[in-house]
């Protein structure tokens, strides 16, 4: 049996050590248009800052530790067309600029996303760059170290802006933000993005909110101005465009594969596609929401391992399940920290529920411990039954363990009621005596009961 | 109304403000024997090595704060009898050395816990000390100053004693663990005590198990010596009484309030004893696990608030419950983390279950990340239905984290084949792609998939 995948980041070589594992005897060739595999984009903007000193440490496993498991990796090769009814694959070597065909029993395609590039005047000027593949870094890092740049714009204020602001502004670059929207990181509920938008300020961040980025204006060949929906003109040595992600679809499109109502492509549980024996996992793989059961794309890097997994189990002749996300998100933007899980107050309204919300402000270690530092926490909860719906939290300290208790308890089905009476590890090192998630749930319960 | 409250470190404290923040009308008096109220036991040893600058920050709330709250707090009053027929405690006013009796609507026993004192020769020789209430710290800290100790042999290596193990290395005192049974620390499986038993004689503290201590020698009126039972001497200027503790259940049991089986006061889910309007909470008090049913005593800081919260809203005319507890807990010694909840491989055998298990080692953040740290942890399921029994960790890094997902995770009753595709929060400064405990989970299913 011959398993073909589609990609070599996250998704693709996780699901190809997986399927090595399950079966040691299938045939594994993993395509991968780039001349690494397995790396971690999500390092990247460390790197950049140097607070990474070692490009090399983004590269988690080499395309020989994967052949040494017998799994045929060619790299600077690209899926270019898929015929499901043949099962045959057509592969551009990109090196010698040739086609070739391959024959597959199963197909994982793992062929990932990509920035969103608007079409606008001056966007392929020197000075523009993205984020995202190994290729995108090399250039963003070029463009650095050949400009010098003062002065940046980055254009939108989710979770890789605000990571890039922090960068930049590490290596002395002015940062402004324009984000179209009336404030960043939206997918936190207003009040919480407010903290977020006020500690970039107090870094010395700009941010120009409500208004989208329509030209950029060149000197000498290279950008130098971004030009704002209003008139505004900010002077920009550097863009960095954020403005989000969109899902590489276009094989699976050609081939006729099903594409969900996200855009991404449609899978079961199982993460096979529409077609028998072709899967899809990771950024390019459409997934459900575990408490409103919708269809949803949560492109990240540990859904993309976990997706992979059970793609690569079921490939071999497995039987796993992918039982959907919570849509947790974590990130740091300079000292603060940044997370969330489960719905927002915002998107339960939407989904239907009718959520009771609480805010509460503590620390996250015994307040005469050293380093004790302050969080925020949000806990959202269905009015009623008090089932937890979701969490958000903000702060200097310990956020990302907040979020995975609160995601831990949106697995379980958890009311605020059984959350306030959890047994959590209390030491004066680690934590209050009762943990804020402890003190938010509690005061929700109180809420609840009115 | 009249409820009265024996006790005021930490359940007897919490109980009287959420009595008076359910009903404000109430009239309610705190007796306690010691001259602070509401103060954390925890937080001593840090105070003793000088990791917390100032013994007056372990004070959590003062009397005066108390009595702004309408609570009226009897400082050096120790309610020394109690008739629950005509609802009326006799206290001991301990400054003025006479007797005063009140009347009582509801009552409280928030009576605490004692170290236990071995009664052998030589052991109210000076320098023999202990740590729980602030009494205890200052004789420890006056020893400490008076005697210049320059060897100590802490009796006991449970967390108390693995604690002040540090404490007093960091002061430049030479630290011999004297502990009866053959392992540090025997919460733990013995491949995790292990890790701890290493790490702590890394650090320089010799370590002597399977022997109890049988007596102590002067030298000019203060301990000089050890002795052990196979009649080893140890050189000891000072002597931390670390065995463990046992409930302060005398009021109770004079009164005829019924005792459990673990020796602490028997309560039912709204913390009441067998005595109508007679609550009790924190470490005089037992409670349940919430895994096997069985009473479990749990003298920890963090359970005496969630008791004292329901039986200060109880006593106050409400309605809460206390579902229970995990068994869990967490220290540090030295650089060392070291957490556990729910059961251990041994405990489940125990209460007559099937467990399986599996331990792994990993990073607590991406790999490349500055300041990731090595953990190792330790899950437990039931064979065949694979839910979660407990979890152990250990290590430099995010061990509390690991051990408040477990916890959530046991709350939940989830399977580790549900933890193994939690939707944790992911980013390289705070997780590996996959969560440690993902690793485990995932580690675990695999194992009882054979």
């Amino acid at each position: 049996m011959h398993l073909i995948i589609a990609g070599g980041v996250a998704a693709g070589t996780k699901a190809a050590a997986r399927a090595r594992r399950v079966n040691p005897d299938i045939a594994i060739t993993l395509y991968q248009d780039e001349s690494v595999v397995s790396y971690s984009a999500c390092g990247q903007p460390y790197w950049l800052s140097g607070v990474i000193p070692s490009r090399e440490s983004l590269i988690i496993r080499r395309a020989s530790d994967f052949e040494a498991d017998g799994i045929d990796v060619r790299l600077r090769h690209r899926v270019s067309s898929l015929n499901t009814q043949a099962r045959i694959v057509q592969v551009h070597d990109l090196d010698h600029d040739r086609l070739e065909t391959a024959h597959f029993d199963r197909l994982i395609l793992a062929t990932g996303a990509r920035p969103v590039i608007p079409a606008i005047p001056g966007i392929e000027l020197d000075g523009v760059v993205t984020l995202r593949t190994m290729v995108e870094l090399d250039r963003f890092r070029s463009a650095l170290d050949r400009l010098q740049p003062k002065s940046a714009v980055i254009v939108g204020g989710g979770y890789i802006g605000l990571e890039v602001a922090e960068s930049l502004q590490a290596l002395g670059v002015a940062v402004t933000i324009v984000e179209r929207v009336e404030r960043l990181f939206p997918r936190l509920d207003p009040e919480m993005g407010q903290r977020v938008h006020d500690h970039l300020t107090g870094q010395g961040v700009r941010v120009a909110l409500g208004e989208g980025m329509v030209e950029m204006i060149e000197n000498e060949g290279r950008v130098a101005t971004v030009v704002t929906a209003s008139g505004r003109q900010l002077p920009a040595d550097l863009v960095v465009l954020a403005i989000g992600i969109r899902p590489n679809i276009e094989l699976a499109e050609q081939a006729g594969i099903a594409l969900g109502s996200t855009g991404a492509i449609a899978v079961d549980p199982r993460m096979e596609t529409n077609v028998n024996g072709v899967f899809a996992a990771g950024d390019c793989a459409e997934s459900y929401h575990r408490l409103t059961g919708a269809p949803v794309w949560g492109p990240l890097g540990d859904i993309a391992n976990l997706q992979g997994r059970v793609a690569g189990e079921n490939a071999a002749g497995g039987d796993a399940r992918f039982p959907g996300i919570l849509g947790t998100a974590i990130f740091k933007t300079f000292d603060l920290n940044i997370g969330l899980t489960g719905l927002t107050e915002a998107t339960a309204r939407e989904a239907g529920l009718s959520p009771v919300a609480t805010v509460i402000s503590a620390q996250d270690k015994a307040r005469y411990y050293p380093g004790a530092q302050e969080l925020t926490v949000k806990l959202i909860a269905e009015s009623g039954s008090g089932r937890l719906l979701g969490a958000q939290a903000v702060g200097l300290g310990a956020v990302d363990k907040m979020i995975d208790i609160a995601a831990t308890a949106l697995l379980g089905g958890l009311s605020c009621r059984d959350l306030e009476n959890a047994d959590l590890a209390y030491a004066p090192p680690f934590s209050p005596v009762l943990s804020p998630i402890i003190i938010a749930a509690s005061t929700l319960s109180r809420k609840l009961s009115v």
